[in-house]
């Protein structure tokens, strides 16, 4: 029975030669990395409100769920973290589930009640294509942020189609033209679904995200989906929009009725987090000072990209070596950049991915973006 | 723009005359409802070594894991984790997933890369459907726990085919044949693919799973999957197999690639429970010991039901409002009761889902099993 481990093995040599391995570089809890490469933007993750939170938690409930939302898995602090995200993002209503991934397959697989086509932004997320996968529907992909193209799609297609976009996008840290595809989409009775994973906590007034620094907040054919595992430093996912639509997903949503709640210290941490995260002014005001820094810091070494709409920033490399070879020197000097490369990225070019990261500290950010010039290809 | 809502409205009205509609009723942490319906079946949710690892972590790490695991998300207590896991369960090798739904959908989506065909029993669990859905794999369904059946599915196939099963069933508790699955995988060349979800610390020597208590731990043509929910009272997923098979999920699966990582704390949980898990036969007496008390006062009292192979038992009920209204007097009375009910009932028939949990009191059992008995239809 050694063939199908033979041709496992064929596969791995396969993506050796193109380049394509990866690495897991576990981090100890001493590591002293600048981390320029994760996604806790404002620097929640270890905020002593958000520790003590999920500390409390743990001693009252114990650390897992025990069950999913509707058998044991509900607590108190799942409810009021749905209250906060809903009061917070301006939505109706708010569902949370165990990570953004399961969020958005349950969205788009829910649509699929109420529409017969999707159309999805050419640089989505992976839980967003699977969810189009998953959700059966036909699904049309429209060009990189271009409303026009959605619009002549919408108008190509007799029913109800729904409408997918990140917000700020993940790998490019670029905004969608939010309004301009709400424009499209109301005035052709189509939902849209965005994904404000990068932008929650980090635009709009008091950091309610993209939709609502879009005006869009509380509009009743907008869904808004997002993680908790970036600017709110937890985990988690949720859904925010009409109450209807979370009713919806509480009866059918297969990804939030067959799977583990949250555990209550996560969730209780990340109601800390949201609180935090609302009153946290200065520090989106030092994330968009480092963006444009960096930004800025690096045309000025020939390094083409714009100032980043939130806190990810995206740097052409020559190719997929030279991206992995820049990113290796920066961790041998004590800071952590992603990198990413096919099949991550949507348009088949490598890029260096740094995010801005408001809770490191002013000295070691200077030393960060020192390292990341020097050890430009 | 009502149109959508209003027919979500009619959805939500036709759900509600079926009887379909489902509850979320938070616990608070001063519940002291005895839980016979969650999944922590050793009681090591609020063990107080799992606690205090978790708690420990939560110090070191902070609360989020800030990114993916290829990015940011790997710590060293993920990587000690997947160890004590292979290690326990006889596997290869480990890789831990934020769920198991997620770890379900990696695997059967990468064995597309070496399989053309899935069979899949017909009791399993959404998140393996899921799983068939998304490899775009042909799916075969099997008669439920029929080796025989599988047989003439694979014989009738001229490529490589995964079989999938869950060995202690989640709705019903049943074993699957796994020893004789595995005879007719192995015999044509097929992969056998087991979710242990429910046997995980419960079957097997020292708890190592109903893979291991089968004989096949080990095997190289055979992978499982698991929560980390249950047994091990925290989240999380976790995939175990041959080295080859988690390096391929690694380079290539999307769940994994694009997802964050569970929380340190979470997994420094889980790693306290794996230890504990371990050395509980204790617990695992006390398990099969109350397991059989209920299926034979339920037998008594004149319900169909064998003794659980592990810590489900599924009580057969007259139909879906019997079943809703015998778990809402459980409830009323200080017992929490599961409830499944079309279409969570892979044959369209309803039953109190009743899971034994070892941390219960001695008291608190006896009490919750005169409740179950005196309010059954
Ligand atoms: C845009 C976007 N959506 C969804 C997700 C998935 O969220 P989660 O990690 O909570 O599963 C991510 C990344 O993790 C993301 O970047
Ligand atoms: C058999 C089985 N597989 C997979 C899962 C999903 O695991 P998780 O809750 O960690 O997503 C569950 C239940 O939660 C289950 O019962």
């Amino acid at each position: 029975m050694g063939d199908w481990l033979e041709e496992l093995d064929r596969l791995a040599h396969e993506r050796a030669k193109a380049g394509l391995t990866r690495q897991l570089r576990p981090r100890s809890g001493a590591d002293r990395v600048v981390d320029l490469a994760g996604n806790d933007y404002l620097g929640l993750a270890d905020h002593p409100r958000v520790v003590a939170a999920a500390r409390q938690a743990l001693e009252t409930y114990g650390l897992g769920a025990t069950g999913s939302r509707l058998v044991r898995g509900s607590t108190d602090a799942h409810a009021a973290l749905e209250t906060a995200l809903a009061d917070w993002t301006g939505a109706e209503s708010a569902l949370v589930f165990s990570s953004g991934y399961l969020a958005n397959l349950a969205v788009v697989r829910a649509v699929a009640s109420v529409c017969d086509l999707v159309v999805s932004d050419a640089y989505n997320h992976a839980s967003l294509i699977d969810g189009c996968r998953i959700s059966g529907l036909p699904v049309r992909v429209a060009p990189h942020n271009d409303p026009d193209a959605v619009a002549a799609l919408l108008d190509a297609h007799p029913g109800r189609a729904a409408v997918i976009t990140e917000s700020v996008f993940s790998v490019d840290g670029d905004l969608a033209p939010l309004a301009a595809l709400h424009a499209v989409t109301s005035a052709r009775g189509a939902l849209l679904i965005v994904d404000d994973a990068h932008a929650l906590g980090l635009l709009g007034s008091a950091g309610a995200g993209g939709v609502a620094a879009a005006g869009l907040a509380g509009a009743p054919d907008v869904i808004v989906t997002a993680t908790l595992s970036k600017s709110l430093g937890g985990a988690g996912g949720v859904v925010a929009g009409p109450a209807a639509f979370t009713r919806h997903l509480i009866d059918t949503g297969r990804t939030f009725i067959y799977d583990t709640a949250p555990p209550p210290a996560v969730v209780a941490g990340v109601l800390a987090a949201v609180q935090v995260a609302r009153a946290a002014d200065d520090r989106r005001a030092v994330l968009l000072h480092r963006g444009a820094l960096i930004a800025g810091r690096l045309r000025e070494a020939g390094f083409a990209g714009r100032d980043p709409a939130a806190g990810v920033l995206s740097v052409p490399a020559p190719g997929p070596e030279a991206a992995v070879a820049w990113a290796a020197d920066c961790r041998d000097h004590g800071v952590a950049v992603g990198c990413f490369r096919p099949p991550s990225t949507p348009d088949g070019s490598s890029r260096l991915r740094l995010t801005v990261n408001a809770g490191v500290g002013e000295q070691d950010f200077a030393r960060a973006l020192t390292v990341i010039l020097e050890c430009a290809p």
